[in-house]
């Protein structure tokens, strides 16, 4: 290996948060500082698909005023997938391809900046270099709305998520209260969390004290029970006058079915969640006659960059930041992930995980962050998720809208042949 | 009639908007300017049930920082009901029961903040001087998100709304760019405005230049025929890569029906709307084959405070504030509205209508704001809405959240007998 500076590579993949691009403009800005070890940054279209297809864009001619730009974008800039990496040996030919991608733009250094599944794509990235002899540091971004990654005590872009549904619920709440004596008496609002309840949670800081609104979350983790739930909601209407909602898309009835499943099905085969707040609306008005409105967030919770987390934001760059210095110290398979020292004050750092030692796995609201008739948060549940919301970030406006920038990318010139991703 | 200051009755009607409150704040913050001319402003409980019922509270113990809170917060702080009032020959018993009200609280002026159904009936409140010879002023305060009040430019509420729906939808469209190579290619957001499509030509304005997302609008005004729905969506995931759609609730079908009925009705008997994003998403998934997600903002666009145009803000003090001053120039059965000057720059001002020339009747968006092909919005309805969405109005945040305080008002002691509303 030359002493001289080698590429970076940077990657996005899954859902895309408010604060991902944060993420990327960090790895940028942090990777220019050290130009003697690291070359140009360039980046893959739509993640791991981008690599394999070598389409990769160079993010060289992106200026400061850019960079600041892409930290205000919501979204996911360069594009990113679901699509996962097998064993080598299970396709042996896609880890062929890689390394051949990676020589063939002298890249050392790869940022791969994803949730749960892309963590495991990101392991099995990190094992090139021991496997195949190509030298090679892969560093893991954190990410995810959803907030399931282990060994990590938040993730990037749940803060901002997590302000988006607990103030849309807060003002909600507002306007059904002001409804309630001569109209619609119950509202629903369906977050997302298909499996983990972090989301649910975070509605239930929209209530300021005990009693407020929402008076019901029903996270994944607690099995649905029609009959207990159509008893709180009848209490709670006849005792507050009002009855608000937050249901997670991904709650399951006690045989374990989608409460509301689509014969739609994602990209993995898994039914295409949503509805959940429809079901649960036609099913109070059916049973206790109650007039009912509802919502569904879905992408404006997880693309609301106009109401990001500051907090958020920073972890977003600190651990873009972070990872550059990790890959600098020659780390590989690993992931720099935040660490909180107190709650209040909040304090945080950033530690290093494993790759191997979080990938694939998945972590569950736990049931102490959950009051103990399971219907909202625990103080310790509200201590948590507080600080993560904390501090507005605004992006620019103009003419009354965020104002995001329109950035190009100049397509990296193709040095191999095509390539037939299966 | 002493000369001595009557006091002054505030109720709110129909939907809330983000700044009706900001509104009453204004109306009350007048009517102290003017102590000689006014005592006490009274608000009624619920708008007009309020005022049958003699449910009132006095809002006099606000203190200038509670009143600089009211115009912070979403909701209707007083209560709100849609129930219309009937004519005199209809009901005299209501009519009489207003005066007696009226009179035991020496009421001389009567501020009803509504949309369309509330003109009526502060057009009907307002012909209880001429027809029972208690003297009372009563002046109509505008608001509505769905914008379609004849007579005024635009009503107080739908430019905060009309911010909400554009940013969430620009948003969110970035987050669909994002995946549409690999996974969703189709997004859905369903707005508010029943009849008239002024919310949904708002989204229009998430669209930086022309080709941007949202590519297809639907109008209620606009018939829906699914065929060419379906090949207009088609054809733009074939040259875009994704569709975002943004579509009104009450989108109907050739033959008169919703495009998404629910069994369920509202207090008017009205099925009550909602689904038009899942059956859209379902449509284009059976008969496409894309992956589809929606979104439906219901109450959270009615409520988003944080998001509030700064335009709609102004709007909404000024009607408050001008109302007032109408009322003590002994104005009845009158109107203060929004009179637009100029577009660029925005220039605006206060003019006054006659409620009769404006009570129930209904503003279509003019097929002169859409694109002639009717899925977007011309460059003269762009012209016309951006000025309203202009300027960021936050709310203080505390927390992470939007800090809305918690008024108390005190009741009225009832002066009267019971009053069984029908």
């Amino acid at each position: 290996m030359k002493s001289v500076a080698r590429n970076a590579l940077y990657a996005q993949a899954g859902g895309a948060t408010a604060v991902l691009n944060a993420s990327a403009a960090a790895v940028i800005a942090e990777a220019r500082r050290h130009p003697g070890r690291i070359g140009k940054v360039l980046a893959a279209r739509d993640g791991l698909l981008g690599i394999l297809a070598e389409d990769l864009v160079d993010t060289s001619r992106l200026s400061t005023t850019d960079l600041a730009g892409l930290a205000t974008m919501p979204g996911a800039i360069f594009g990113t997938c679901r699509a996962g990496l097998k064993t080598r040996s299970e396709d042996s030919r896609s880890w062929q391809r890689i390394v051949d991608v990676l020589a063939a733009h002298q890249i050392g250094y790869v940022f791969y900046n994803g949730g749960n599944g892309s963590s495991d794509t990101a392991q099995k990235l990190s094992e090139i270099a021991a496997r195949t002899g190509y030298p090679l540091c892969v560093v893991g971004v954190p990410k995810t709305i959803d907030n399931d990654m282990v060994g990590t005590d938040s993730c990037p872009g749940f803060g901002s998520a997590a302000k988006y549904v607990a103030t849309g619920l807060r003002e909600a709440a507002m306007e059904v209260h002001s409804m309630a004596r001569t109209s619609t008496k119950v509202f629903v609002l369906e977050v997302m969390g298909r499996n983990a309840g972090w989301l649910t949670a975070a509605c239930g800081l929209a209530a300021v004290k005990a009693g407020d609104a929402p008076h019901l979350l029903l996270f994944p983790e607690v099995t649905f029970n029609s009959q207990r739930f159509l008893a709180k909601v009848k209490e709670t209407v006849i005792s507050k006058g009002f009855c608000v909602i937050a249901a997670s898309e991904g709650i399951r009835r006690p045989d374990g079915s989608h409460v509301s499943e689509s014969t739609n099905r994602d990209s993995h085969g898994n039914p295409q969640l949503g509805g959940v707040a429809p079901y649960l609306a036609r099913l109070v008005t059916e049973k206790l006659g109650h007039k009912c409105h509802w919502a569904v967030a879905d992408y404006l919770q997880r693309a609301g960059r106009h109401i990001a987390s500051a907090t958020d934001l920073a972890h977003a760059e600190a651990v873009g930041r972070a990872a550059v210095e990790l890959a600098l110290k020659g780390g590989n398979g690993i992931m720099p992930v935040i660490r909180r020292k107190s709650s209040l004050p909040y304090r945080w750092n950033i530690k290093t995980v494993q790759l191997s030692a979080i990938a694939v796995r998945e972590r569950f609201l736990p049931a102490s962050f959950m009051s103990a008739d399971k219907w909202g948060i625990s103080a310790r549940g509200r201590s948590y998720l507080s600080p993560l919301i904390e501090g507005e970030a605004l992006p620019p406006f103009r003419h009354g809208l965020p104002a995001y920038p329109n950035l190009q990318f100049p397509s990296v010139s193709r040095r191999l042949g095509g390539f037939d991703i299966r």
